[in-house]
Formats: C-alpha cells, structure tokens, sequence
C-alpha cells in the first residue's frame, strides 16, 4: 500500500502511529550482526510489528524464518509468501484445524505444548489427518509462565515419546526468559541469557539421550538475545520488540532510547496553564494503558514527548492519559521549563510499550529519511 | 451482521469478546429511569460500546442523541442514521473539515472547546463556510484534565462573543467529573454530582448574564450519572461505561458484577501445578492493560474468571498477564480451591475496564438469554 508521494506529518489525522524505516532497518542488522557474531539464527518474532512489510525486512529471506504470536499472524505472513513459522503460543487442540488449513496451504508451520494432553491432542490429529504436524516442546526458562522444568526428565520424554508415536514431529525445544524484562543490570542480563541456553540445552540433551529428535534449540526475549554472550547448542534466537524498540527496553538497557522507531503523532487540543499541563488528543486508547515503566528507575509516565521531528523535550512526559486525552507535563523534579505548543501544534509521543502502543493502531505511517510518510503499513491484528 | 443461527460458544475461537444482550438493555433502561425520574435526557456516550448496534439500544431514536469519542465513531453513527451528536473531545482546527464533512451529510454534530484560540479557529471555520457549527464551551468540574474554571467568566464569555461573532452557534456547556473515577463512598458520590451540577449551572448562567444563548448544559460520567439526587438547571446527561459495566465501575459501587455484560472468552492452554497456576489464550493484548482495580479496595488482578455460562469461580482472578497468555490463580488469602479446568477448557474474564478491553477487540458476540451467540456486532475502532 505505497503511497503515491510522500506526505508531510502536518496533513494527518491524529493520534496515528508513526514508524522510522531508517531505525527499524537498523535494529534489525544490529541484533542480526549480534546474532552473526554468536553462529545463531535469527528467527524474528512479529508479535510486536505484527506486519508483514516489517516481516520481509526483519527475516533472512521472504519465506521466513517468522516467530507468529497469533494464528491471524500465521495467515497473513503466509499469505505472503512465508513458509518457516512457529506459532510460539501453547497449541489449544481447537485451533489445531486452523494450523492444518494453514499448512496444508504450503507453510511450514510448527506449534509448541507443555503437556502430554497436549501432545496426545496432537498426535491423534496428525494421525487422523496424516500431517507430521511439528512440534517444539516448550522448556521454563525461569519460572515466567508456561513450560515443562528442564531437569522433568520423565515429561520431556513421555510427551516426545507420545509425539512421535502419534505420527506428529517432535521438532526440538523452546524456551522465552520472560523474566530478565525485570532485569537491567548488563551482567544479570548475560547471566539470564545463559540460564536460558543452559536450560535449553540440558532439555534438548534429555531428549536426544532418550533417543529421540531435537533438531532445534530455540530460545528468546529481546533481553537476552541483546546481552547473550555465547549461544553454544542454541540453534535459533526469537525476538520481535528490539525491532522498533521502546522506553520499558531503553529501561532494562536492551535498546536506546535515539532507536525507538516507534511513536504516536499527537495534536495539542488545550491547556491548563496553572497546573502546567498541555493536552493532546493521544490518550491511552492511542498510547495504550501500558505503564511498565512505573516499575523500573525511571517511570516514563505514558511516553516520552518529541517535536514532530523526533526530538525529545526535555522532561516532557505524558503525565497522565484518559481514553482519548494526554496530559503532557514536566517530570517531578525536571528544572527544564514547559515548552510553548498552542493549539494545534503537534507532538511525537515515543511508546513505553511497542507491542501494546502498535495494537491500539491499524496501519504504521513510514517515515523516510526526511520525515516525510512514504508508505503505509497495515498491522495484523486480532487473532 | 446477524448470523443464521445461535452459535454454542465452543464454536468460537479465543480469544474473543463477549456480550450479553440483556444484560446491555437492562443496564440501559435502568439508568433511562433513573434520569428519566430526575427530569433530563440522557445522551448516551459510544466512547466504551463503539458499536452502532449498541448505539441504537441505547439512544431515545434511532436518530440519537449520542456522544462521542472520535469522529471515526461519528462518520459510523452518521451513516447508520444518527444525526444528534457531540464530539466530547476538545477540538483541534486540523479536524474541521472532516466535522464540515459530516455535517454536510445532515448530521447535527457539535464540538467542544475551552480555549478563545480554539473559539478562533471555529469561528472563522463558520465564517468562511456559512455553516454555523455548534459549540459546547468545556467547564472544569473537578481539575480532573480539560475545561475553563466554572468562575472563569472572562474565558468564559470571552469564547461565547468570539463563537457568536463568528457566526458559530454557543448552544451550550459541557462537563465531566472525571475525578469521580476515584470514588466509592456512595455520598462521596452524590456530592461529586452535586459538585458538577453546579458547576454547570453557575458556568451556563455566566453565560446567559452576558446574554449569550446556552440551551445546553450537559453533564456526565457513569459514576455520578448514577449517583445524582438533583439535576436541576441540567439537560442531558452523558455516561458511556454503564451500558456493559466492568469491576473497576463495580469497585466505585456504579454497576453490580452480575450487571456486567462484557467479557473475554478464553480457552485454556496449559497449567504449572506446583504454583497453582492455570494458563489461558488470553493476555493482555486480549484483556488490555488497565489495572484500574490496583488503585480499588479489591485488586481483581486481569480480571475476574467465571465459568462458561458466567459463573464466577470463587476467588479466581487473572493473577498476570503477558501478551497473549493469561495466569489464572487464586486471589492471595482465599480459602476456595482451584478448579480442575482441563487443556480446551473455555472460561470467561470479566474486564476491569469495559473501554480498555472491548478496544483490543473488531467485534462483539452477542449472546442471547440462553448464552447461545445470536448475532456479531462490529465494533468501530480507530479515530
């Protein structure tokens, strides 16, 4: 969807979402050069761009490799032409209907589970329909959230013993340290990265010993892809928000705040001169409710507040955000003094949040080099 | 978009977004009586509903009144036949032509300001275009964000002679006690209606002293709507979040849990025993991100979790949420035991914030009084 020619912030709508190309392309050859370095492949998670424009830039090649958080990502990416995906969300044996009709289009499309309901689920659909359907076991890094222990030898074995035997394909292990999103410290960050590969190879190592397949050691989180040192016996890194970065991964050290490709256009609609707020019309339904900066060291409010041209001002926050209004102010503390925008003038909100700002929003404006909007890109959401 | 048949809910993929219908009417007709008793319109607010299905449930006729919180929702509204409305969103000059636009198609569509800059701009909007756009002058009720001080009288009558001038129409003011949100005390409440009722009146009579029209004083949010004993000198009332209600509405004592007609249907995908933990496919992407309840006497967590019919398990709350996974697990302190909720197990999640959630969705399914779905309404996001 190109636009005929490029269009100057000034004629649109606001709140939109906004996207510098320049940036996007290079946070992806910065943590593809990283992942280069470390002999690993990079397998680029579009649960935060959710756009098959961004896909094309962030994969190796236009068939893939794709991370997918929804079965509308898997659709949509394969509709374009991807061919290598994990939908990296424990299978429900509901969908399983849906992952056939999108493989039996030509994709390769694997699926991950924690359980031996979930693995026998599986084999008994790929025995009825006879599609080696792959499989990833998924392996708990650090207590986060969903996945077998590493050292549960018995249910590592008995689901990729009842996989294979069902006729699904055991495909390998997979692995996300949700956890070190907590962390900033560069040398927590390099030891979570380690736990996960340890981890991940001591499950991969369990399988194999029992003499069954594990071509794939997977692993992943924007933190530990970013501060992982060594990746030996890892086979594929998964990460998606470092691509457009944001001010919660500026917090844990994972990206830089000059990075953030992401932000929200905003018009100022009032002022409430007394109390040195001036409002925009970007509240939380266009910024999102995310506040997952109010737990690290530097609460950014609802966003960092730029010019149109991207440059921050100095202590401007969005203090507070109602459904279609923000309240920029100063920082608590800031000695810097309130910038004078009148009516109208308009504001660059950058994200604390890329994954949840991008899905109050349709489609990204891409910015060229001169911050003109050359192209818009539509975002794949719901499920 | 009726469906040819009731759907069984086990037919639907998660995560998605449900409403009960008669739960919606009754909510609407009691808060109808309740301003119907106390003498003034109500001017139901599309802000939290999104949806002209629901709006024309909730209007007086299929004509409005109705409020709105985007001009995305208005162009909607106006081509399904709405021709009363306001746009309760300070404007920005840049969004004139597209009010022209709407109004040139028959709608009767007003905005909102509280600035003599903005007074300007309509003012010359309406001069240029011969078409004398209605104006509600914005009043502070509470310093919860936007609006002249109700004492203000040179802003106040400053904007009115600018408007007038200009050849725009003042019809009227308009309020928001905004910071009732933070209320729970029943005559902390009725005070907080009071409170904006007279900020109203005295800022309409203001006007009306300088002998400028203002037909129009219109107040609103759910909590006071609801809580209000007297409207005098009040004609219309806006209020948007009580149509679905949600338990941050509950926790202010606005709307009753049962009252609740919206929640996410989630299917579960995986458990971690030893914590007592359930896994769900539906996180924050499917929930949103408000915690609103955090800052209420009871956290609900990501919300509440009742069984398929809409049963509440007692105690079990969505304890955290990632983007697309949910972790259902007992509020701390409960003495009720975790439900033995297989792998495929459908639940529904009662949302902390009605606007938050339904935004993360494209569409509502309606289900009928035996919980059958009984027709999808599409829901009208973006701005």
């Amino acid at each position: 969807m190109a636009e005929p020619s490029p269009t100057f912030l000034d004629r649109l709508e606001t709140p939109c979402l906004l996207l510098e190309e320049a940036r996007l392309r290079a946070n992806v050859a910065r943590m593809r050069a990283h992942l280069d370095a470390l002999g690993v492949m990079l397998r680029p998670h579009l649960k935060t761009a959710k756009s098959l424009d961004v896909a094309r830039i962030a994969m190796a090649s236009a068939e893939g490799p794709a991370t997918v958080s929804t079965l509308r990502e898997a659709e949509s990416l394969a509709a374009g032409g991807v061919r290598d995906m994990i939908y990296a969300v424990g299978i429900a044996p509901a969908k399983l209907p849906r992952i056939a009709a999108i493989r039996a289009g030509g994709a390769d499309l694997a699926v991950i589970l924690d359980s031996t309901e979930q693995a026998e689920a599986v084999a008994e659909h790929a025995h009825a329909s006879g599609d080696a359907v792959p499989v990833l076991i998924e392996v708990d890094a650090d207590g986060h959230r969903s996945g077998v222990a590493p050292d549960d030898r018995d249910t590592l074995v008995a689901i990729g013993r009842r996989l294979t035997a069902g006729g699904a394909a055991l495909r390998g292990v997979l692995l996300h340290a949700g956890d070190s999103y907590g962390l900033s410290d560069p040398a927590a960050l390099a030891a979570a990265a380690e736990a996960e590969r340890v981890a991940a190879v001591s499950a991969a190592e369990t399988l194999r010993a029992a003499g069954l397949p594990c071509p794939v050691v997977s692993v992943g989180s924007t933190p530990t892809a970013r501060f992982a040192r060594d990746l030996t016996g890892v086979t594929e890194v998964r990460a998606g928000v470092f691509m457009l970065g944001d001010l919660f991964q500026a917090g844990v050290g994972a990206v830089a705040v000059e990075d953030i490709a992401l932000s929200v256009l905003a018009t100022v609609i009032g002022h409430q001169r007394a109390k040195g707020w001036i409002v925009v019309d970007a509240g939380w339904m266009a910024l999102s409710r995310d506040r997952g900066t109010a737990r690290q060291a530097v609460d950014q409010g609802y966003g960092v507040v730029c010019d149109a041209a991207g440059r921050p001002y100095p202590g401007l926050v969005v203090r507070d955000a109602n459904q279609e209004h923000g309240i920029l102010a100063l920082r608590p503390g800031s000695d810097a003094s309130l910038p004078d925008l009148p009516i109208g003038a308009q504001v660059r909100i950058l994200p604390n949040h890329a994954c949840a700002t991008g899905a109050q929003h349709d489609r990204y404006h891409v910015l060229d080099e001169d911050g003109r909007v050359a192209a818009i890109w539509p975002r794949i959401n719901g499920w």
